[in-house]
């Protein structure tokens, strides 16, 4: 161990910051002028966060992580009851400080096209979700029903690739597996509020936005942060508990 | 268990909820007015469906489902008479019921881009399939054919992933591979009548449609109705008894 | 065994033949009117070829074929002696007769479609390839290319994906990624002579094209036929020659 | 062995000849004149070159070689002295003239096309890389940053994909699972400078575009040439360290 700090949580930092370098690297693709993905679309939008998750999956159970990359993952844990609160807040804390480096990487990488880029709300998209139809119900609706179906899918796809004896045979294939029902959750889920189906990803994000000398940027729009914080906790945590209710014995 | 459900039925339900959800999810992403994913094309469609394939499969084979999905599924395991009819109904009325909640989870998730898309045919299509050129022998041989490949291909992918002992040695693979056959029976076949090939996929979300409040919504096309249902029946229970003929010791 | 012919023939005919319909159908798709595939480009013509791939080759092998669907596969053989010229020839018999019936079974599949398709061109299209740019010599090299990157290419997946004692311990994904491989040469390759890289995939659907009653059909172009018949079987006889000399020990 | 060249040579010249062979491709189908994948976007660019490197991988590994196809892999190699400096260099040596001849056949393959195609800027770019936006000290740390990810995720992926007893039980999906962290790296990363992320990916097709008799061709944009190579190298150099330390036991 290089550093004085647990695995699991160099783990989740360095996983998470590799899924907001890519994720919130392909949005700055398509949507910030002059790149060359510019106008590439939601099936590139949605690959991109896709192979995000998957790439950051690696990375963290590389490092020791446990590959949530998601608060959502820890909070589930610790109501469960699971996980000691302590172990979890720290997960929580390096998944967030992860997402802060990842937003500020993306900042330095597009650095020349954040000025040839003029609409601030562009700019606040490449960092952060904003809904499709300002609507504080439906918005908080969509990212529970997001997160729950990420959450109780994804569990579903770990019980399967699960051998008898707790051994994954498959052990390179969860990642891309989880990757695929990201992808799956944003075709198909994501027209709504941009799927932040993780708070960590939205909040985290945000404040590198509110807090970067970005060029000609706008407003962070924090009224709308409290829903992709809020949604995805609740939905997440529903999901877990309503996964392990009905695999019970 | 929890409740005082077979396993393999409450799998059915809570799979096909997810196919549906998903699936009819992504054709509410492409098609509803002000979506993020507004007009994003037939790969998006087509990748949409294939992956709610697969994290229905994931789900229902968790809880202990077959990852049928399908009513052709158990129809014919009853017709090759591997199922007692009984069994395979109930399995059937769980993918129904599944589907329908899917259908209703669906026009939630969307709920406020149903009054700001005019068109009632597009409302229509996110619930279920109507042909590009409407002319019933065609579009029932379509779906015919479509559904056959289906199952006969799918079938073919079940035999050659698994090894001599029963057992599959890449379990976490299947779903990804089914989903996959769907994903090219969409691309290759879907172009005529949206590709149902699966009566519950149809049926229950129009049902759905028939019966949900949706702002500014039209007929249900019942007209049409039992195109999808009794070309996949018809194809895939042929299908099924097909392969099992070519394949026979 | 249901009929009196050997395995390996009526796994390489249905192979073929669903290489076809859903090759051919991914085509037919994109490039008639009305379709709901309707110019949905290139990304959705090379996945749909891929797709029709990996699915032909589960079907084959289910069957008891070799998976090859090419007669570039048993030529090779023949030529590098591992093949009785009279089982080469049945196999390639098979596949041109299961390529043909693909082919029918495309023009039923979207039998409304053909009458109000205009264009000739891409009526033809739909059933075998045509030049970007018509040089004969040029077309012929890029079929050359094409068909031997192809062969090399997946003998190269045959050997890493085999262990040492001869079994495929990931026995379900060989298709999905010799399917992958044709997605790339599509991608990489296709732009000139929309990649043929198969004789029979060529030449059994140009026979269909001539010989059934298309709606409003026009020439066969049966000049530019023998370019995908020899650039292949040129290409893929000397690249399957080459790879083992490479690799021979 | 038929030549009198080692092994590992031999696979690096092929597998990064076919690396370039599709990679190149795909820019020369999206980017020439009356090539069926004209303007077929970002998507099939990006897909195009993740497959050319599982393709490139395989065609390595199946002839002894490692599978790099990038000198960054052999450079980190000898700077972590886990590779003679003169084994490293003649991989190098392997990888370079790969590329270069793979760019030649690019050239031949769509022959009849330079000359349709009047843009020299696009003749160009479809050897090597150029950036969105001049600015040679962002399109270095752009370079930097790209290939920093590439190395520290690939090696993430290798070492989650290994089983304990040093045996990849996965053994063909590592060169997808590679492919599939390139498409990552391009759909996130590629917007600024086109993701070289490998000095003889760039290097040696910018040398076969210099040197080729390609019709209507321009400048070979020598000044840029530096930062795709330093660029790639100081980041795969660092990143590897960057990996090592942090998992050192």
């Amino acid at each position: 161990m290089l550093l004085p700090i647990p695995a699991p949580v160099l783990g989740e930092f360095f996983g998470t910051l590799t899924l907001i370098l890519l994720g919130d690297g392909v949005v700055a693709g398509v949507l910030l002028n002059r790149s060359k993905a510019h106008s590439a679309g939601w099936i590139v939008i949605t690959a991109g966060w896709a192979f995000a998750v998957t790439c950051g999956i690696f990375v963290s159970k590389a490092l020791g992580g446990l590959g949530a990359l998601n608060p959502v993952g820890p909070l589930a844990d610790m109501v469960l009851q699971q996980m000691p609160p302590v172990d979890g807040l720290a997960l929580v804390a390096a998944q967030m400080v992860g997402a802060f480096v990842g937003a500020v990487l993306v900042w330095l990488h597009y650095l020349p096209h954040w000025q040839v880029t003029k609409e601030q709300d562009l700019k606040l998209a490449v960092f952060c979700t904003a809904p499709a139809i300002r609507s504080p119900l439906s918005n908080l609706l969509g990212e529970f029903i997001g997160t729950f179906a990420l959450v109780f899918i994804a569990s579903a796809v770990g019980k399967v690739t699960k051998t008898g004896d707790g051994l994954n045979v498959v052990g390179g294939l969860e990642p891309p597996l989880i990757g695929l029902v990201v992808w799956a959750i944003g075709l198909s889920l994501g027209g709504t509020t941009g799927y932040a189906i993780n708070p960590a990803r939205d909040l985290a994000p945000r404040l590198a936005h509110f807090l970067l000398p970005i060029a000609g940027k706008g407003s962070s729009d924090w009224s709308y942060a409290w829903i992709p914080v809020a949604g995805p906790i609740l939905g997440g945590v529903i999901g877990a508990f309503a996964f392990k209710l009905l695999t019970a014995g």
